[in-house]
């Protein structure tokens, strides 16, 4: 088992040198808050990380949740989590003090979902939670807050996100579970929602569900979707709790995340289910929109925290692994063998993988603080702020997951047949991740919702915001001569991104909206290269600086030295992954559109 | 559970269209065959994978082999399958009559092992016997022969490879089992080998290992290594069989191809191995080099055949699953939901999937073929050959099995969030692919011996071949008009390769040999692309002159259009990205290659 699962010390950098998220605290929602509380918060996820989660994080996989006799049970350590992160407030971290959390920017709640997630993804189960209760203190009435955020922010309960169902999976619109209006004003709930993580278990003493329903009579497609909480237990007015008809119908087997069941629930077997409408009538895909950044930034998080897991991992192996002797000393079979790091080749690999997980961590920190400012500030901040958000999303949601998908791949070929055994954590790891390009909106979809509505939102105004914000790195870093030729390569790709757009563009004014997507996902695959180059440049910048200026010695100057070393292998490695992207995305060439004439594929 | 697995109608098209396997029949070696019993045999191997392999698929999967008071249980059905292999005479297609063979083309075989590979990869035993046979057919003595090889042949007996040690994984120089003269001249074994797939279980009566191992006072390195016969039950001489201290310490819990035991056996626990010599002493590598070609062969099949399963699985999902609107008819609430495949996101993730599955067959299928003329055919024709599969081998050996890893994962992605269940079978297969690009020599080696070996050799002759061989299909593929474009981008993809080498070989020459090799891996990636659009340039002047000669109707002309289709999704999807790999190659700046100087990683 790796000791090692994720570098405080990136964590610090990033947090305090690169995004400064100190500066958070002069606007008055945070100003509660500084620096050392933030590391305090970020020390409190550590500690239950490393006592509570990571020594179980194969045990977990190994003992996947079953359902018996309509009782799912769990791993016994998940309601010691569940209980540790309540009490240290970590599950309402990000919440107001008004409804019991800690007011914490999303800059430091996404960290915490990074520590404990690097730890062991297969408890991901408080972030469920406080997505869930997220919805209702947004949305739902003061009696509805009342009866169920302290209880879910205590950890006692457990929240979920009940969207999908059997024939809507990414397509919302297609949600058929009804509900009808009852005298009281509860809503009787009848349906089925499939995938719901943390749906049903023992770890929790009652599990609520933010439920996507239909009331009768209501619109077709997404504007007659209504948000109700439906819990497992349903108060009965009298201080009593009772069954509120939600069955588990099934548990479905996984290839990873095993730890946390994803049930398939059945409302109103019995014609008792009751659900409570959070906000308006209609109003859930709304609702549900405004928490997706956030959890699209949770999904991000997971995804670089399970490849920065797998990473440390095949660092440690590679470092103490012994085998051959370096390519001009091939003839020197006296000589003892080689740790394998000192092979290119597993130094290529290793660089990769740190490329990508530090430059995903880097995008969604980022995104946090874009989040923040967007919730806090006022005005055009805020605006911009938000634009840049919503423009980054689909990236920081994507990139952490497509890529580190890949490079838990590295991860397991660092190890070599011993990657492939349950001996060592990352086989669990490449199970585990596999998911993150799937949830909360498939990669694909995230690529339509990039191109086909946050390029082209407001007239364009958020990529030219983004390219602004770029132009300010790329003008820091050619103040350096070594970092320039990066930041002038920078330039160039921003060039390239807007040629392609330039060529798709046409597709969209002339609504020729299919063939305007129709590779989509390789315009997401190009951008976020892009984007995470940027995140390096600027990692680069703050690196170089604090070299000149405060000539730092030892392990510290290897650390911001790795960090130049680490944005150059990114530009010379990743970058010009953009050359074929570029080629393709203007490719006049339609292959992938049905027509009439069907070809046997 | 996907119903069809690989397609027999694309296999004889490879097979007798493309690659014209009834032409091996005029070298004597084969002269007993014709496409008739070709076909017979992939029929008995078809009818084998259809009722003993593929209906176990997850079975096999969920009951991992397990040691237990020493000894190994594997599923029942894999007896059965042994028997059935055997008796249909498929263990040994490929050894001459004499041995007791079929005396079929490597190409014939290799096709048995793509389809029950295709049907049951965690089978995989009956590949693992043929090899350990084919060790003693070529270089032992006819007593080891007659002593082992029927029995192995015949499926009763399990063969193993057992190369690895604990502290000698990739680095075979390190091997450090001994083997003692005795005064019979057999040999006393003393050591420890890992991994050995199949290296013990209760399917077959005795597991007969081929090991390497050092003679007492054998040379360093890898002059120094023997072969070795080392039975679980060795004859006592008097037509009994005693017990051979090869102990199974324990097996490895592996993340894929569960179905096959990854054994660790101690030899000499009780000073008690013997072992017998293969041939002459010290020469052990080059024997074990001889049929690595095979192997290797072997090995990309498997991966070809994993992904060509989880292919079909998929696109069986993506006619039936539907799922929202296409994108120029969302408005359209009431119409129903399309089919998943005509969406031009999945349909372009299913063409991705047969392009690689269906290139890696065809070249794999090319490097068989060469194997057999390399074998039968004598002077400047058998030197060619076995030039240009040597070349051929690191790229028919990776390109599937890198590929393939990528292809599953899009096959998981077309299931959405069910692929990552239990419910369908690709999330097994995207753990057992898995394995493929570090079995027989992982991706960093085979890229190691490419560039550093293959294209070298005897004054880069490999390569002047295979650039003749491609400049062959350029030249057909001319002749027509709509394939000319493609000829041309392939004639520009050679120049690439040439440009590539060009500013790559004087480290070489130099001596640099790790510089050389630094980004070997980038290497066999962008040569891996080209060679396989060679094969679909290849396929597609097949289907070309077919529809032109042949006027074919319906299903079929649908085939070959899907196959000039195909070809092209792969010239404008996957040829762009040999640019931003050359311009990586032809980069000076080095960043993987130690230095005094260490950086944190």
């Amino acid at each position: 088992m790796a000791t090692t699962y994720f570098s405080k010390r990136n964590l610090h950098f990033l947090l305090h040198e690169v995004f400064k998220a100190e500066e958070l605290t002069k606007y008055d929602y945070f100003s509660a808050h500084d620096r050392e509380t933030f590391n305090l918060v970020i020390d409190s996820a550590t500690y239950i990380a490393d006592t509570l989660m990571h020594p179980y994080l194969k045990e977990v996989d190994r003992n996947q949740p079953e359902l018996k006799n309509g009782q799912v049970t769990v791993h016994p350590k998940i309601r010691e989590y569940l209980k540790a992160m309540g009490e240290a407030g970590l599950i309402g971290a990000g919440f107001s003090f008004e409804h019991g959390g800690q007011q914490l920017p999303e800059m430091i709640s996404s960290c915490v979902g990074f520590i404990i997630m690097a730890a062991n993804n297969g408890m991901m189960y408080t972030g469920l939670t406080s997505g869930a209760a997220h919805l209702i203190t947004s949305f739902g009435s003061p009696e509805l807050n009342e009866a169920y955020v302290p209880n879910l922010l205590a950890g006692t309960w457990q929240g979920t996100m009940a969207l999908t169902e059997p024939q809507a999976g990414s397509s919302l619109s297609d949600v058929t579970t009804s509900a009808t209006p009852l005298p009281d004003g509860s809503y009787k709930i009848q349906g089925q929602k499939v995938f719901i993580s943390a749906g049903d278990h023992d770890a929790a003493e009652n599990i609520i569900h933010l439920m996507l329903a239909r009331i009768d009579g209501a619109p077709k497609g997404t504007k007659g979707i209504s948000l109700f909480v439906v819990p497992k237990y349903r108060p009965d007015g009298q201080g009593n709790f009772v069954d509120n008809d939600v069955t588990s119908t099934g548990v479905y087997h996984k290839m990873g995340q095993k730890g946390v069941p994803a049930m398939h629930l059945t409302m109103g077997s019995n014609d008792n289910t009751i659900g409570y409408l959070v906000g308006q009538p209609h109003q859930g895909l709304p609702y549900m929109f405004q928490m997706m950044n956030e959890a699209r930034i949770g999904v991000g998080m997971t995804a670089a925290a399970i490849s920065t897991a797998a990473y440390y991992a095949a660092l440690e192996y590679a470092k103490e692994r012994p085998q051959s002797r370096r390519l001009n000393q091939k003839n020197l079979l006296d000589s003892p063998q080689t740790p394998i790091i000192n092979h290119p080749d597993v130094r290529r690999m290793l660089l990769f993988q740190k490329a990508v997980t530090e430059g995903s961590l880097s995008l969604l920190l980022e995104a946090a603080r874009l989040y923040d400012i967007s919730e806090v500030a006022e005005g055009e901040e805020k605006e911009n702020a938000f634009l840049l958000l919503d423009l980054l999303m689909p990236v920081a949601k994507s990139y952490p997951s497509e890529m580190g998908v890949q490079s838990v791949s590295q991860s397991v070929q660092t190890f070599g047949g011993y990657g492939f055994t349950e001996d060592f954590p990352v086989e669990q790891l490449y199970r585990d991740i596999r998911i993150t390009p799937i949830y909360e909106g498939t990669t694909g979809i995230q690529a339509q919702d990039l191109l086909g509505r946050k390029i082209t939102m407001k007239g364009g105004k958020a990529p030219q915001l983004l390219f602004a914000e770029i132009s300010k790195t790329i003008a820091e870093a050619s103040t350096h001569d070594d970092l320039k030729p990066y930041a002038d390569q920078l330039t160039t790709e921003l060039k390239r991104i807007q040629e392609v757009l330039a060529s798709l563009l046409p597709f969209a004014q002339q609504g020729e909206i299919e063939r305007y997507l129709s590779d989509a996902t390789l315009f997401l695959e190009l951008f976020g290269i892009v984007v995470v180059a940027w995140q390096w440049l600027k990692q680069a910048v703050v690196a170089k600086q604090t070299l000149l200026t405060q000539n730092p010695q030892g392990d510290e100057q290897s650390f911001y030295e790795g960090k130049i070393h680490t944005m150059k292998f990114f530009f010379h490695y990743e970058v010009p992954k953009t050359l074929g992207l570029a080629v393709r995305l203007k490719d006049p060439e339609v292959l992938t559109i049905v027509t009439e004439k069907e070809l046997a594929l």
